[in-house]
């Protein structure tokens, strides 16, 4: 059970900076993200793509913008919950709020701020009959922990970023590696597709091109998977986990049933502080709408900001907000 | 006589941010700036102090930001009018804006943006009786071109940043060069203060401390400055030119009067694209105001982007807005 003054569920660039704001308000923050680590999607979607708007960086790759906001916010020690997916939203008695996640993990805090981007990334499934009795039973569609996979028989399947990059990084863990490809060409980093070869001609990986998955066999746990090749040739693959990597979709997720004003699966706010229909609850980035709304990371930042005097207000009536400059007082000051 | 999409008055970083976001959408832009250099308060106040709250940079010194913003915007190749006061603004018939500086240059454009941070700045003056009857006659309070003063005789007066600052440089170009103190301790930084206090031992500058200014004397061009020192005695200097270095104070200036609406010395703006009640003019940064607003630099960084779409449907009503992120298509594409 975690106690906190803000709850911010998404720990994407935007929910990652209202630590901060939050931070010289003095408010304790704690961040949930359904994603295995922080970043939202610069982490997991586009890591080494250059970033060109955010102010004062001519150029930036995604996952080192993200890598500075976690330097940035380290002073202000936040907690995180990363790799479940928030379920439920109860208020105590009291006027707290418990957030409950798909892992029943509990945090008790005095506001929630949603930075939930574009929503619940949830992973898009291949088209496999039977596929949903294997899920957690071998069928996993993200890597949490790699040790899981230590000295066993991997299916890997897809043709972009995350599939390449898995594949080298478990090709040193596993016992077998199988990287199976609908193509016969990347639409990952070509240095990484590089990489993936060379160690298909060592031996490391082996590598199933050209061919799409069919059928998964198993009696309660996966240990068989079925392919077909383009011409139309089946095979049989042993297999104790099969990891699809075919890219995440936003969903709005249970959020939606939290009587907050939806709009086109965004959540509307007030532009003064970004708060919500509900008292407690704010919304920043690029889940928010507004006249004028544009998702803009910068926008993001600009929100919490502001957010984060009104919460404060909300957490602490009883105390004087006094707004001060870091440049005047620095970091360590507040 | 130049000719612009949006002229944007004040060069700070919220007005150099503006060109970005008004170059991806394909307008070009002119600042104007009273101060001789582009960056505002961070360059002409607080160049080397370290700021904490740029989303992204767990430090980085103001001066830094500001080069960083300007290679960011050189894709857009603004232009630039600095060291000019804007004292005009005047409509044409067909609709397009005219704004007329101190200096009487005249920037033709079709919408206007107020990025004027706490207003112009106008240096302190001393208090010295006929002090105005020499000014632009040898008293200068600002160093536009070091140029002026090769093989002069300069006195410089203060005791902060800029005035150790120019005394360093200008001892190599001026013919003699005197730096008068009223206290005996300089508050700017201490690495500049033991740099003059090594010119003064090697006879480069000649220092007077705890002493100041009560005379100009001069028959239509300044030539001698009286001064006193701590035990009351008078001493006279020789002197083609002071410059009185005690800092700048804001003032909101002639744009008082341009019809907007002004509470407090700030312009109140609509936070839907931060329009001002005047069409075509738009104000963003410190000099606005609206509910919830806090003067943070990157607040002014959001004010800037969505200003930037609403200017383009003012400037170009005829031509299709298409938003497109630079994280897709880069900055060059635009």
């Amino acid at each position: 059970m975690i106690h906190t003054d803000l709850c911010i569920i998404g720990a994407g660039p935007v929910g990652l900076f209202a630590v901060f704001e939050a931070g010289l308000l003095k408010m304790r923050c704690h961040l949930i993200d359904v994603l295995p680590q922080v970043g939202g999607q610069l982490s997991e979607i586009y890591p080494h793509k250059p970033i060109y708007d955010i102010p004062g960086f001519p150029e930036i790759k995604a996952q080192e913008l993200v890598e500075n906001l976690m330097a940035q916010i380290k002073p202000f020690e936040p907690g995180f919950t990363l790799g479940e997916r928030v379920e439920k939203l109860d208020k105590d008695e009291n006027g707290t709020f418990k957030v409950t996640t798909s892992d029943h993990s509990e945090i008790h805090c005095k506001a929630v701020v949603i930075a939930g981007g574009l929503g619940c990334f949830e992973p898009r499934k291949p088209d496999i009959e039977n596929l949903s009795l294997f899920e957690g039973k071998g069928v996993n569609y993200m890597v949490k922990d790699p040790e899981v996979y230590r000295d066993k028989k991997i299916v890997l399947a897809g043709g972009g970023d995350s599939a390449l990059d898995w594949t080298i990084f478990l090709a040193n863990i596993a016992k077998e590696i199988t990287l199976v490809h609908r193509g016969d060409t990347f639409r990952g980093a070509p240095d990484s597709a590089e990489k993936v070869f060379k160690l298909a001609e060592m031996g490391k990986v082996n590598l199933i091109l050209s061919s799409h998955l069919t059928k998964i066999n198993g009696n309660g746990h996966l240990t068989e998977i079925t392919l077909l090749d383009k011409n139309k040739v089946e095979s049989n693959l042993e297999a104790d986990y099969l990891i699809p990597l075919f890219g995440l979709s936003p969903k709005l997720g249970p959020i939606a049933d939290w009587g907050l004003n939806i709009e086109k699966s965004q959540i509307m706010v007030n532009t003064e502080d970004y708060s919500t229909n509900v008292e407690g609850i704010f919304a920043i980035g690029d889940i928010n709408t507004y006249p004028g709304k544009l998702k803009l990371i910068l926008s993001g930042f600009h929100e919490g900001a502001l957010m984060a005097q009104s919460a404060f207000k909300f957490v602490y009536p009883d105390q004087k907000l006094s707004f001060k400059y870091t440049t005047v007082y620095g970091v360590n000051s507040f």
